[in-house]
């Protein structure tokens, strides 16, 4: 029997199953799994025992919720657990290949008065606009209940799985992955012993309607600049003028880091990039996309570049530097006459071959330390590396990522375009390293999903598309030379 | 009689009522009135309803609750009622002087979460740190119940109050007084007609010792700066490097306003200030202050001068700039991969005479919007100012002020220093040129009582003397020539 003679049932199935799907959606969105909070650790545990209870159902064994151990600081609470990884097999045939499913159940901080239309950890489903609106639904709850939805569909068939299955589902993707790189060299030559390929669903399609596979990944050093003044925030009328203003410390060292065009301004950090080949150049030629995608994406005509080839390298292989924001100042409506008294300036800069993580921890941190000295304030300043992950980049024509062309072509009837992506999963270069296997990234949302921003949505096609496309996947690969 | 005679026995029964003042200030602060955040609205009504109750047990009659209409923009709720100013009357005896007492209701926010030791909106009597700990005990809340203690203790000894009292307390001073300017001028000549003097209890001592009278003011322009860029928050992976970001936009103009030693960078600005005339300087020889008193009050050694008169100039006869905080930027703790889609800086500027303000908000503004100009972003600017009040100074040896003088030395042993303030209660200049009498700040709180900030109190010593002080002025003028 072919593989597409054995897809076809399945796929059928998987549509059949659609009510149950967007639940399980549902359920797990309304999790308030956020990793970045503190308060809501207990939301985030109690997500990955909802994996745990899924995966039971769905005839998972071994699993083994693997402690992590106390969150080292900057942490409020010095005896904050880790949420727990999920690791789980179903199959064990040395027959068949084995296949590392890769998710995390974490998501974004989230509010209503963020400007969401809707409550964020309470799924709301559009038929009419084929959305399903929640935090998570794409980054990466869909995704992760997308593997559960391959599990149950084959299971309600009776249809044995194409390969074996490992599944590593993580709590802490959201804020820096801690602790996941040291579990996988704990368990490469354990838990993880055999695995053939790791397959990644944690992306999205660079624009909203042709699907992709990716190649490349930018990385993601975080830091914040903490900036310390008077003992207490202070009236201005009373203070204003005589004393050194930590947020004028702040934004002037801000200002330094970056110009209104996106380039960093920190010396020698663009002379770690790697040089663009004429070859490396061409292969941008046939992607499908136009700034008018981006426009449409950012919901605005804010574009630097207008040239497909300018947007998507400096998407994809050269570094940023976002400011994200200020803790400690005066945040909210209103006018509030305040000093504050201790400010942390949070940015991240997005790194791409070849630089080196650690030097650029040492250019970051000296130029900022530097531009305060300048200053001569009596304020005091301390930055810092709050998490970093690094860039990865794999062969987009192995056996995994041919296999992932044909069931997304299958699924969607064209061939998936091969991109890099802007956004850093940094586990995926430590799978590869550890592991010493190839890494896939299958994307299940498109490009204006609005993952980390408001009103997160996964359409119904691409979550349930998706579901067939992850399954499809699996009976290529298994399909493949072992 | 004397007045010190009559004195006496008010004095006594102050302080046998201390525990039903204190009692008054907690249930004061127990009020959340807010006046910057529109859900607590509901709170800062119910506090001006407070006082109504109280004031009528007191025996004032005519009371009157000052509706002032819708809040004009901005504002979330553009339905948003203003709270209404209470005004009463106690005593209309022709042959007595008439002293207007202002006061306000409102508070500043605040919350636990910012860095209290308690409960902010829960007084707390530490008794052995001669301390009331809460919002509002100091600013405004402890001179209000001052005056309203006054009354208690006259109406319990059967003591004739010896002036006439109109009572005028507003519960939108920490934002902007919006519309009491209006309320002042409709009122001058029917519910205030025949006001002697005005005298204001909001502000506080130079230091933590001796006490002040104070007659001048810095006043208060609030300016924030709108960017906005795309549609909604963005993931900095994907878009870092593609587009416009606000917060850099933001930074870079907020960079451009004043130096690190709180120079004002705005060309123009400086060049509208007074000159120091050597008879002006020679006025600050005597004050007791140094550096040293800024550090206690600061909590640092973050001051920019170190001589007495170079920090008191720049506190209350040169010009400040301070900027409060980021609104719709990451603000919280952690590491969010944001790029916020709209963000606006809050800034404020502290005048002095001889600066017009329209001139100022027109400089400033101007200034903003070419600066932004100058970076070239496809982000949109709109700068604007969000409320302002004027400064003020006044003649300090005038009746109502030499009365103050012997109340203050009677209860607190020693002559006054002649201060000026660095804060603003922008209503002394309207209430002295639509009333055309003096006005009179003459304060009741230490100038380490953390106004604005975390931790506000007011001495107990101070909430009771002050109390003394407020019932002994009144008696100085009313005996003073009619």
């Amino acid at each position: 029997m072919s593989v597409e003679e054995t897809l076809n049932p399945l796929f059928k199935k998987i549509q059949e199953l659609k009510p149950q799907f967007i639940q399980r959606l549902a359920d797990a969105v309304a999790i308030k799994s956020v990793s970045g909070d503190e308060t809501l650790r207990p939301e985030v545990v109690k997500m990955g025992y909802f994996l745990k209870s899924e995966l039971e159902k769905l005839g998972a064994y071994d699993i083994q919720m693997k402690d992590l151990g106390i969150q080292p600081p900057p942490v409020d609470n010095p005896k904050l657990n880790l949420p727990p990884v999920v690791l789980s097999r179903i199959g064990n045939d040395p027959a068949k290949k084995t296949v590392l499913i890769y998710g995390h159940y974490d998501v974004q901080p989230a509010g209503i008065e963020d400007g969401w239309d809707t409550e964020p950890f309470e799924l709301v489903v559009k038929e009419d606009e084929d959305k399903l609106v929640g935090r998570g639904s794409t980054d990466d709850k869909g995704p992760v209940m997308g593997w559960l939805n391959v599990l149950q569909a084959h299971k309600e068939l009776g249809l044995e799985l194409p390969v074996n299955i490992i599944t590593c589902f993580e709590g802490m993707e959201e804020s820096g992955s801690i602790g996941l790189d040291d579990l996988i060299a704990q368990e490469a030559e354990t838990y993880f012993k055999g695995v053939d390929a790791v397959c990644i669903s944690d992306n999205y399609w660079l624009g909203t309607k042709k699907p992709v596979l990716t190649y490349g990944l930018r990385g993601c050093n975080y830091y914040q600049i903490i900036i310390n003044g008077p003992g207490a925030d202070l009236h201005s009328g009373i203070f204003g003028g005589v004393i050194h203003e930590p947020m004028t410390d702040l934004v002037n060292v801000l200002s330094k880091l970056v110009d209104v065009n996106g380039n960093i301004l920190i010396p020698g950090v663009n002379e770690m990039v790697a040089k663009v080949t004429p070859e490396e150049s061409k292969l941008y030629d046939d992607i499908d996309f136009d700034v008018t995608e981006l426009n449409l994406a950012s919901g605005s005509d804010t574009a630097i570049y207008q040239s497909k080839k300018e947007i998507l390298m400096h998407r994809w292989r050269f570094p940023s530097l976002s400011i994200h924001g200020v803790e400690g100042a005066f945040s909210g409506a209103g006018a509030k006459t305040v000093i504050p008294a201790k400010v942390s300036g949070k940015f991240s800069i997005r790194t791409v071959p070849d630089m080196d993580s650690a030097k650029l921890d040492k250019l970051v941190l000296d130029f900022v330390n530097a531009e305060f000295a300048k200053l001569n304030s009596k304020n005091t300043i301390h930055a810092e590396l709050i998490h970093d992950g690094d860039y990865w980049v794999s062969d987009p024509f192995n056996e995994s990522f041919t296999a992932a062309s044909k069931a997304t072509e299958l699924v969607w009837g064209v061939k998936p375009d091969l991109t890099r992506e802007g956004g850093s999963i940094p586990i995926s270069l430590t799978f590869e390293k550890q592991l010493k296997t190839s890494v896939l990234l299958l994307p299940m949302g498109r490009g204006n999903d609005g993952a980390h921003s408001i009103n997160e949505k996964v359409n119904i096609s691409n979550y349930i598309e998706g579901t067939k496309t992850l399954g499809a996947y699996l009976h290529y690969f298994g399909a493949s030379q072992k």
